[in-house]
């Protein structure tokens, strides 16, 4: 019997990873322009990952790796015209609207009829607070909850924390790492629906999968049906 | 009667604003040394204020504002090097060992033993996370909220979440304007501890004081007998 449904957000339920790819591409686009630095593809993401234990998750700390990154490929010429520039970038990241995935709207409110709804997203507070509200989601979730990682304990806490046996508890989400794996783990059910990209971070599995079972969907709108089937 | 006594912690129950002070006098130096800015005491905030909207508290939308007043004081001419310099100081924040405040412990575990405890911070989730975990009194607490700001509405929205009644609720705090203000407006009880320095964006008051009445009081081995006067 499932007792509740979570929901991961960032490409879950709105479009996210978009917004940093957007800004990545600008990132490189300048440095190679004004510095001739034709190389920078994914070394935001070798900065970012030393950053990770300092920052977290967020467009903060995506930021702070941006400005890193263009003083290291740069040899220290980046100017201060520059470094502005880049911080437009996290403005217009924190500013932009928040856009739903396809079906959205319809799956959250077709299955906030049946069951309490649950939200779990990664990453910065402010952030995350500000696309929720700004989602036109929020009243359909009964909980919200803003973690600072999405590990097996974490997971672990909250279930118990909420009064949820993992066997009553399904997970949906795009991240094999964060949103699939520790809740199979735990013994609750987890659905992945992967999304047309995904951060080279939440690419990485430290362990392999197999230890629990999951489902894939391509689309939310097949949700309904696979939740009717498992709560039978 | 007292339901729960929520503490605040950033400069309530350990040092905080000295982290800060200490990254403005380095920066400021810094900026004196090797690009004859002299007046830059201040600027940070100026900064701090516009980019609160869009990057929220703590440690990393401070890093983002001390780079970008860095570039609009040496009006663009600022090196490589000395935003490397900066993202040093911003890391130096981050693994600073947090220092109780004296008599933080002894308090808190005298209290943790007739009271259920909250403790009630604002900021950056990653970064609180981290303090609350180093600080050694997280066991002490029965909840912990990481809140992105401490407004009426956000106070409100806890209480009711908690099922606590106002009229039961105890708020300890530095801030007038966080801490004080919107508990004794809902009708709960605050004490004011204040700290030798407070951050300028907290002495701001945005409406007059005297909404409700609050206690004050110089330190926190003081606490145990005005709650036992306020709890008959």
């Amino acid at each position: 019997m499932i007792e509740i449904i979570a929901f991961d957000a960032d490409d879950t339920l709105w479009h996210n990873e978009t917004t940093y790819l957007e800004a990545s591409e600008k990132f490189e686009r300048m440095l190679a322009r004004h510095y001739g630095v034709s190389d920078s593809e994914g070394e935001i993401y070798v900065t970012e990952k030393i950053n990770l234990n300092y920052f977290g998750y967020g467009v903060k700390s995506f930021t702070i790796s941006m400005i890193e990154t263009a003083v290291r490929l740069t040899n220290g010429r980046i100017e201060g015209r520059h470094i502005q520039e880049i911080l437009g970038y996290a403005r217009e990241m924190l500013e932009k609207e928040v856009v739903l995935l396809d079906d959205a709207e319809e799956t959250i409110s077709t299955l906030a009829m049946g069951y309490p709804l649950m939200l779990i997203t990664k990453g910065d507070q402010f952030e995350q607070e500000r696309k929720v509200q700004h989602s036109g989601l929020a009243n359909f979730f009964k909980t919200i909850e803003i973690v600072s990682d999405k590990t097996v304990e974490i997971y672990s806490q909250l279930l118990k924390r909420h009064e949820i046996e993992p066997a009553g508890f399904v997970m949906i989400g795009n991240s094999l790492r964060s949103d699939i794996l520790p809740v199979s783990s735990l013994g609750g059910q987890a659905i992945y629906i992967p999304y047309d990209l995904t951060w080279e971070h939440e690419t990485i599995l430290e362990e392999p999968l197999g230890v629990g079972q999951y489902h894939q969907l391509e689309r939310l709108d097949q949700l309904p049906v696979l939740i009717s089937e498992l709560d039978r």
